[in-house]
């Protein structure tokens, strides 16, 4: 009783001209409203510039149809996804780096303030960005024995202010600053405990079940008073990222380009490519 | 051995005229020096604009009388406070709703930064504003089996700010979040988990004990230490609120009187009426 | 196989014309780069004006050696430290109550934004100034059986923002607020509760132990990108008593020489008088 919607790869976005690919983000729309958008781009749902813009289309499209709510999951088999692809940043030509910054900020955005309940299903690991996403949801479900965290500084890169706001919102500042300078990675079940999920469950069927209650229990809340309530709560760190996105994408270019950071990622690649 | 202070109506108040009324608040001070202040508004200490007169008028008087310290409470059997009174809000005269959002804007500022301690004894169910009045104080101790939190999204209206920051400020942002998102009304003993109470007691009268102790306790320390200390921590909300008096006002009455915040006001008065 | 350096009390400081001494602080560097710095001044460890320098010279020292982290404990028996020097503060000579306050300024910025990893190993009571010392490291490991807080105003003194705001980042707003008004001390299993500290140990010798592996955690961390985040992190504060250290100095100087503090303050030093 599901309508799928399929978003095909997109054929306009100046974007896409750089690397046009078939979509890797599906949206399953059930019959009480609640879209389920899954990533399924193999082998870690890493987010290039394009699986960014693909991201930001499903969002658009689930407001378009006046979704009750979105439930973000992946279709792989143990990974949410492992957050922004190093080789965006890796020996990166400046026009796509910029473009893919920007297109996170887009993100960031987007799903910090949407309009409508997103729950995160949490249903492998999230590392970094992976986890990023996860905090800018107004709920998170993780499957247990998995792991998450925003463990940047652990590649000798460091989270913005826009991942570092939304983690402090969510654990405390003292959980935070400890798990950011030392790039924690916490287990589901360490995750509960300080507060960085708010639901343990032991498969994604069960994590998907959750999720659409949890939006039925949001869509009681009427809608305007929802909205400016999460809004208001949010508006800080929104604002401070409308108010600074030109400086904040600057400093990151600059940061990535560096030869120590160029550094750090070379060696975290080839140490990735030794585990193959 | 306690001196009874039975505040009569007031006489001279531009607001009184507009509906004069018996006081429905007492204040009992013991040889202690403790302030007990008693809301006795049948059926449920709705806060209405001669409420909130009164009591700024019983704190006022805690502070002239050289009071230790101030002990908020209710003489009802079930309810601390159900909140601000809905009659106020639907279908509104300006001149009075404008009264009456100043009022509770000057019973937030003089609470937040009462120069003695204040403890709230809460005896009941303390929805909305009645959570919000607890807030205020230095320290919370509420009876077994009642509820309490800021549910205003569930009547499709929005906690303003100095409301909010110190929800915060108690439990902490993300447990805020979730709980004005959703409008969450808290069984004391989640209350006491969450850190939005700091104690839980059996009945009444172990409530007021333990605040008198408490009262105690506080007064152990210097009045100026104390004074300066509670200021500090309280001064980015109450500045905030003072340099943003009259953009608060604007923005509630003009919240208010919006069609969508009149009907669900009307919807809710009307499930009132049901359950009678 | 450890160097030891014993910094010598220094000879051309003006400040040290006014007091000179003998270094009551010692550095000791092992193999694997982790300096020790610890306080030995009987009976308590009190911060007055030539501790502090000293403090500084021994921090900065660890730096120019290239350490891999400081641990800053004590090598008294059952005190980490008192806290501020009463003395510095009771009847004082303007100008040395000046360079006294700068003096711990200096410290707190240094300490808050230290490059390296600072862990304390809090070895004994640490009340007030020892809690704020404890308070500006990464990471606080604390022997069972001890106290720690900050409870100023017990003595009628109030703690400066750049006290109060780590205060609050460790321990949240609600916890901060009510032990700051009230100037609690918290037992070491206690603090471990609600986050002042992050381990419990038996002895010294395993708070030296964890504090070295600790470290050795932290150094797996890229230098930059741990320098940023713990920067970012901590910029709030550092920035704000940057651009108000004079005006927060007069406030300090004025409050501190009003009558009523210095009478708290000789109440105080009886008080310590008779215990003897």
């Amino acid at each position: 009783m599901s309508r799928k919607i399929l978003l095909n790869s997109y054929k306009s976005s100046a974007a896409l001209r750089l690397c046009s690919t078939l979509s890797h983000i599906s949206t399953n729309i059930d019959s009480t409203g609640c879209a389920v958008i899954s990533m399924n781009k193999a082998p870690v749902n890493s987010l290039n510039l394009e699986m960014l813009l693909d991201l930001k289309k499903n969002l658009n499209a689930a407001l378009e149809n006046k979704c009750k709510g979105v439930i973000l999951t992946s279709d792989l088999k143990s990974v949410f996804s492992g957050g922004l692809d190093i080789l965006e940043m890796y020996k990166p030509q400046e026009e796509r780096l910029k473009e893919f910054w920007s297109s996170l900020q887009d993100i960031g955005l987007l799903l910090y303030g949407f309009k409508i309940p997103v729950i995160a299903a949490i249903n492998g690991h999230s590392p970094a960005g992976g986890c990023y996403l996860s905090l800018t949801t107004d709920y998170r479900i993780m499957v247990q024995k998995y792991s998450i965290g925003l463990n940047e500084t652990k590649l000798g890169i460091v989270a913005p202010f826009w991942f570092r706001e939304p983690m402090i919102n969510t654990i405390g500042y003292r959980q935070a600053e400890l798990a950011l300078e030392l790039g924690t990675l916490f287990t589901t079940e360490d995750a509960l405990k300080i507060g960085l999920v708010d639901e343990m469950v032991p498969d994604k069927a069960t994590a998907i079940d959750n999720a659409k209650k949890k939006i039925l229990e949001f869509s009681v809340i009427p809608k305007q008073a929802f909205q400016m309530t999460k809004l208001e709560m949010r508006r800080p760190v929104i604002e401070k990222l409308l108010n600074n996105r030109e400086a904040d994408l600057n400093q990151f270019v600059s940061f990535c380009t560096s030869p120590e950071v160029q550094k750090s990622l070379e060696f975290y690649l080839e140490t990735l490519k030794k585990k193959k």
